[in-house]
């Protein structure tokens, strides 16, 4: 960065053969997480939560602006002390520089900006999934509901070993994975709001529609165990999982199983994207409607 | 831009001989404008007060993305209808190009992150200003404070013509100023917590102090008249002007006078940069201390 924080703005410097990709996320006390939530469990999500968008566009995140709104109570050392070091965490770990920022009295409200660079052309969208291709998914599903059901006492599940917590405060953007998919994806999106509410903006981009297949998805054993009576609505229509949903065309499918069989990226087909039909329903699971039921997801609602 | 809302980021295509000026401001609702401000005055506020931060880096802005938090009973079409009119003109009047956006349920809060390009090398700092150095001011002083003093109904002025509260819904952002500054300023600042308080920032960053002269003040003659008493005061502490403060050495000196002279620039002299004086006070004014009183600056407090 050539010129820091301290200044009306900060000046850098962009590759010049790269183009910029920018992004905003915005987390909501009680919305987006519980009012209980730690400060350094809502700086580590809030930013794990952005960088997914860029892992969904291929794009290599670099700077980040962050708007930070709280009110009078947390504004003491120890709590501004907890958020920063849970930013300067994540930040550290992906390599990015936070450039600037602003801090305002007010409700809690955590206003992330995200630049990231991808080479010219190769920025993935969710525009070109075609006919044919396969619909693949990243690591497993339902993760991130099932830490939402336990956060919200909504279940009766066990979280001992702390992984579901660690999930939702701490989802791993798959910003490598992301990267390594440029060539490969015809389209690409993070699925925050459930697998079928997100795959339904692909279908929707690409004038296409799609076919799931329930006995296919990637589905935690230890989840599978510890409730299998939601599991696979969890991992359908559940939020906040931050894995990548993205389409393959038949050429390049070959690719795509090397790299798993390799272990370089870990994913599973899902489906298959089919001509649109016109309808109402974009995805079709096993053959039937993905009811209005399955596409909900709330959040910590108001 | 390359590709625009609707994807998880937008790709934009930054001139590769410039350099990107990254900029953040965050307005909460009875912090930074009243509660019964309109959904248009406030979206024009935001947007404004981002633009004069890249007014005072001397940067032309491009692109923003919007981060808008808002309660229940403004979700409705009016309310963004209004708010989107208000956001679309200024964006068009400074030629921006809105490229991301997260809109969320809660307090009203908005957050504008700006990017604007510079050339490199060029952008004004607040670090540049050395001994001897002349301390200008565009426009006039004190409109934004007496505005606030209007709507928080703590004067008894009249806003007759409804300028003050234009001046402060809609504060014209220097920007052209800002680009005519590139190759003259030492140093520059948007005057946003009043004049000594910003000029003090210049002063921090700069390892100088600074004289201010109160007859040289830029003081509208409507605001002389409708308070003498409050006037000085205002010009010299209140907020909310977005001006630019710039320092201008001697050999620039004449370039400045010659732009003021032609009419291409609305700038006043109206100090001196001196040594750091090594002591707390960075700013005198005719020589004397510039009083707490002179620094402080209320917003609508909470």
């Amino acid at each position: 960065m050539a010129l820091g924080i301290g200044d009306d703005g900060a000046v850098i410097d962009p590759d010049p053969a790269m183009q910029l990709v920018v992004a905003t996320d915005t987390l909501v006390e009680s919305v987006h997480f519980p009012a209980d939530a730690s400060a350094e469990q809502i700086a580590t999500r809030a930013l794990c939560v952005n960088l997914s968008d860029m892992a969904a566009m291929g794009a290599r995140p670099k700077w980040f602006t962050l708007a930070l709104t709280i009110p009078s109570d947390k504004a003491n050392a120890q709590w501004l002390g907890d958020f920063s070091r849970g930013l300067a965490e994540v930040a550290a770990e992906f390599d990015i520089a936070l450039v600037g920022g602003d801090t305002t009295a007010g409700p809690l409200t955590i206003s992330i900006t995200l630049m990231a660079e991808v080479p010219t052309g190769k920025a993935l969208k969710r525009s070109g999934a075609k006919v044919g291709d396969g619909i693949y998914v990243t690591g497993h599903l339902g993760d991130g509901a099932a830490a939402l059901a336990l956060i919200t006492d909504n279940t009766d599940i066990k979280d001992v070993s702390g992984y579901l917590l660690e999930r939702f405060y701490r989802p791993r953007p798959m910003v490598e994975e992301g990267i390594a998919l440029r060539d490969i994806a015809s389209a690409c999106i993070d699925i925050s709001d459930g697998l079928i509410a997100d795959l339904e903006h692909i279908c929707k981009a690409s004038g296409v529609s799609a076919k799931l297949y329930t006995e296919n998805l990637p589905i935690h054993p230890d989840m599978a165990e510890m409730s299998s009576q939601h599991c696979v609505s969890w991992a359908l229509s559940g939020g906040d999982d931050y894995q990548l949903c993205f389409t393959v065309p038949p050429s390049q499918k070959k690719k795509i199983d090397h790299f798993v069989r390799l272990g370089e990226l870990k994913a599973t087909l899902v489906g298959h994207i089919e001509p649109d039909k016109e309808s109402r329903e974009l995805v079709t699971v096993d053959g039937q409607s993905a009811t209005k039921k399955n596409r909900g997801y709330d959040h910590f609602g108001q």
